[in-house]
Parts: structure tokens; sequence; C-alpha cells
């Protein structure tokens, strides 16, 4: 089997790999219908996270079951699934909870950029849609596995509801959709942080209210106007970066709340300061598992449309493209077709 | 007349200073009827928070009206008052979500060891006891003014609710109503992390149900321990170093909520570290005046006791050795009477 390994800064590969086979009673594989790049795969094609050696790369995906180990129950071959990018029991303390991104026996997956893929947990960790989907519902199928599903979490990490006051840190495909959920969970002003014509018009169509260019201080204090001097109810930060970070807390009305939901690099933050802001602070790596159904059946319905964030569609091959053109910021987000 | 100057470490003056007047309409002067020290006052005690210059000291009120400005309407001459160490207009945004302590008017309360106290704002600061309280219930309502309001505080925005599993780091007065907070919200199992004998007794007093006398990396695995290696669902930090904040956040399960409620002081919190750990964080200066009608009525009522805390009543001329008392942690809180 062809699939993608990363070498090093800018450096990626489509090459031989091993074929997934079943190791674990509790495996599938899965015949990948649709895979994608995401924009945490560019802190390390980009060198800003190292490697050790060459690391395989892929955390989204949906297609079909080809296999299921002897301890499978609730996934069968031919049925098509989403999973998310952390495996889950779905039955530990953790997953009852709603946290199943820290589920006790969670494994990262991350050879999915590739035709075949094995996805151990799989009674917990996949779920089937409810029958097959037709070609065009694939991409926001695919959405829900990790970009729609941080999305979401991101905008219920920051208490969104309906009648709220919602800014958002970061136009890339994750903020977009953390647009869109803030929408969808009935907020009544959404503020956009963009600079790029693109995404302000995607922006909008997820549900902006508003968009703000300045960065910042001017980008706070931009917020700061434009609610009357309060601040934001919740702020989505969905960057990862100390500037963004800071951005997100001081946009936000003391007792209000921040979420964060890319894996921060290079972020502290001082006790004292954010003592004072007041503010919620929640994140981590989204439960996505938790919101699955929910968001496939939204999909499904064609209540969302979240693959319109997939601006740039390549075959499996040219993967490479598809890093190139993210990291160029010349695309929001590549799918990937084997 | 007479009130308390801090001076440099260790150097608590009780000597001559201005008699409080009212200076603005929304003003009232209030005779204190018992006043105390406060943990946070040993920061500037210890020379661990610098002060330009002799600083007069205290934050924690109770006593009766003696006159008001001209605009105030909710308080007057002869009620028994309590009220925040946060002035508030009770009015702005801040206020209207619950977060008077970030009140957009707000000033810090600083001149408090002392017989009589102006109180800016009085009409959004202060809350008048339902009558003359009898003696015996001066300590408790002096609680609410801050160290109950601020148990209370960490309490709520940990989230402890009916069924709670709730870990509390610091044993000082704080850290103990955030117990007697707990128990109060309904939490099941309350795990106290305490050394000193006289404080673990209190704390079981107030809903205790388990010690633990480890702290660090110890104490943090026998609260995973005793939650089955889940960790619990509430953590107060209590004491603001960067140890105690560590120890919160690591004995909270992933989902769980830690709050923080005194200043942290040297705390820098790593936002990977952070992020990966999956819990809510909330804290701030304690939002008192918010929780004051509750506090006061079930003090009232006698449904809680929080002035046990006070272990030491001493006449306020005598405030250094309040001080040097808690500094050496002979006491756990020190109540002056004027």
């Amino acid at each position: 089997m062809l699939g993608t390994v990363l070498y090093g800064p800018g450096d990626i590969r489509f090459e031989e790999r091993e074929t997934p086979k079943i190791m674990e009673a509790t495996d599938a594989v899965i015949r990948i219908a649709a895979t994608c790049v995401c924009g945490s795969d560019l802190w390390s094609y980009r060198g800003l996270q190292p490697i050790n050696g060459p690391t395989p790369m892929g955390h989204e995906y949906c297609g079909f079951v080809e296999e299921v180990g002897s301890a499978v129950k609730s996934v069968r071959p031919g049925q098509f699934v989403v999973g998310s990018f952390a495996t889950s029991d779905n039955t530990c303390p953790h997953c009852q909870y709603g946290y199943q991104s820290s589920c006790m026996r969670r494994e990262w997956m991350t050879t999915a950029q590739a035709p075949l893929l094995r996805v151990p947990l799989a009674d917990g960790t996949l779920v089937p849609t409810p029958g097959v989907p037709s070609a065009d519902l694939v991409p926001s199928l695919l959405a829900t596995s990790d970009v729609l599903g941080t999305g979401w979490f991101a905008a219920d990490a920051a208490n969104v509801k309906a009648g709220s006051t919602v800014a958002v840190v970061g136009d890339g495909a994750v903020g977009l959709l953390g647009i869109l959920s803030a929408k969808q969970m009935g907020a009544v002003r959404i503020i956009a942080m963009s600079r790029h014509q693109s995404r302000q018009k995607l922006a909008r169509e997820f549900g902006a209210t508003d968009i703000v260019t300045e960065r910042s201080d001017e980008g706070v204090a931009r917020i700061i106007e434009l609610t009357k001097g309060i601040g934001a109810d919740s702020v989505l930060e969905c960057v990862g970066t100390q500037e963004s970070m800071l951005q997100a807390i001081q946009s936000t009305r003391p007792g209000g709340f921040v979420s964060y939901v890319g894996v921060p690099h290079g972020v502290e933050l001082n006790g004292e300061q954010l003592f004072f802001t007041h503010v919620h602070l929640h994140g981590g790596p989204a439960p996505v598992r938790r919101y699955l159904p929910t968001l496939i059946d939204l999909v499904w319905n064609r209540k969302i449309n979240p693959g319109k964030v997939f601006d740039l569609v390549l075959p499996l091959d040219q993967v490479a493209e598809g890093y190139r053109a993210m990291d160029e910021r010349r695309a929001i987000k590549a799918l990937l077709q084997p």
C-alpha cells in the first residue's frame, strides 16, 4: 500500500508502507473514502514540532469497513463509518463523562492519509452513518471526524448558547467551523477575526455577523468596542499561539468563557494576569466521539455543510501539494481522495 | 482615629490615621463591629509583595452604618451591614452577570482594620442584615465579607453540585470554608489536603470525608488513588502558589473543574500541559456581593457557622499579634474587635 510519510520540514512523500491489518480483536480496518490535511499537521511539516525519523501522517477519515476483529460488535464490513482522531473504548469513566479523547485506553490515530486504516477500539471509536452516503455528503462527513468536531467543541467549551455574543480567533478551518457551530448553538452575534477575503466570505456564510481584521492589542480593542466596552461572552481560540491565546482572553468579558482547541505551542499563562481577567478557560483535544452522532445527523439531514472548508480536492497521491497549498495559505483545507 | 498600618515586613503598627468621612454622595461610613486579618494580608506582611511606604490594611468588615452620602438609598444609619472587599455599583454589565468584583467602578477596600470605614458605592456594596445580630453571630457575618464568600466562590467556580467528589488544596480559612461550601452544595465526598491536626479537625467538622496529608506528586497520587484512578470532579485551589496550582490541576479528572481564588504568586501555566489535562479552570477575586444575601441568610438562620475559623480573638489595638499568630500558623484566622 502507498501512504503518506513526513521525512522532515516540507518533505512529504507518498510511498510504500505496510498494509494495515487486524492486530487486536477490537480492531477494524477501513477503506478510506476521503481523508485530509489538518492544520495541526503543519506544525511538524513546518519543523515547529520535532519528529523522530520518517513519520506516517493523517488522523481524519471516513470510509467503508473492510474487516473487523472477532470482538467487534457495533460495526460490520460494508458499513460507512466516521471515527475520531483519538480512539476510545467509550465505556471508561472519562468516556462516560464525555471526554473520550482522554479515554483511559486512548491511542492517537496517525496513519490516515492512506487508502487503508487500522482503527483500534472500533466499537467505541467508529460511528456508522445511516446508510451509504451520496458523494456530495462525503466531505461534510469527513469534516465531522475532526475539524467540525473540534470547532463544535470550541463553541461548546466556550459555553455558547442562545443569545451569546461570540468571538472567534483564527480563520483556519477549525475557526470557520467554530463559527458554524456557534450559529447552530444560537449565538446572535459572531465576530470573526480574519484578514483573508476568501475566509471572511466563508465566515459570513457560516454565520459571522462581524469581521475584525485587526490583530493583537488592536484586535482586542476592536472587540471591546464592538461589544460596547463589555467583552464577548464566549471566545473560541483556534490557533494555539501565545498571541492568539492572550487575544482571546483579553477579548472576553469578566465571567465569560474562553475555549482553546489547538495544541498550544509556546503558550505560557501568567497566573496573576489570568486571575484578574475573571474568565473561564477550557480546552484540550476535542472529544469528537461525544458529538459524532449529533454531527453526522446534522450533515445527513443537510442542515449544515461543513465540507465547504475543503477548497482544494486532490488525489491522495498528490498529498504533498495539499500540504504546500495549506502551508502557503492558498487553501483553507485540502481533501484527499484515495 | 487609630488604625492599622503596615510599614514593612513584619512591621504592623496601630497608629493615628485620618478619620474616614463621606467624600462622595454614594459613600457610607460604617462603625466596624468586627474586622480580621486575611491570608492575603500575609503576602505583604511577609515581604513577598512589595508595598510603597506605610500602607493601611484590612478589607473584611461588618458593622453599623454611621452616616451615608446624599445619594445613598438602600442603607441607612443604624443598620447592621456587611460588604465585600471589592466595591461595586451592582448595576454595570459585569455586576449584572454576577461578577461584582470586576465592577466597572470597582475599588479595593484597604483600610478596614480600624474602628471606622468609608465604603464607596454603598448601595451596590453593602447588604443589611435582617436586624441587629446577637453577638455570637458577628464572627460568622464577618466571615461572609470575604473568607466565606471566597470559599463559596471556590466551590461554585469548581462546579460543585449534588453528588460531586471534591478535593480542597489548602487548609487556611478559605480552604476550610471551601469545604463548608462544598458540603452545602451537596458534595458527597470532600477530600481535604492538610497536615495540621487542628485544621483537620475543623475540616471534618465542616464536612471533609477524607484527609490527605501528602503534598505535591505524593498528594496527587493519593487523590487519584482515593478516586479509583479517575481524579476528583472539582478541585478548589486555595493557596496561590505554583505547587498548589499544579497539584490542583493534576488531581482533577479530565473534564473536571479547578477553581483558584487566592491571588496567584509566581504561577505560570504551560499551555500544552494544561491542554492535555482537559480541565476547566476558573477563578479570580470572589464576587462576594453576588453571594452575600444567600450567605447572610444561612448565617442568620444558623444553618452554618463559618465564624469557627476565627480561633483567635483580639482587641483591635493588638492587631500586630494577630498578624504574628497567623504568620506563624498559631492561628487559622484572627478576629479583631475595635
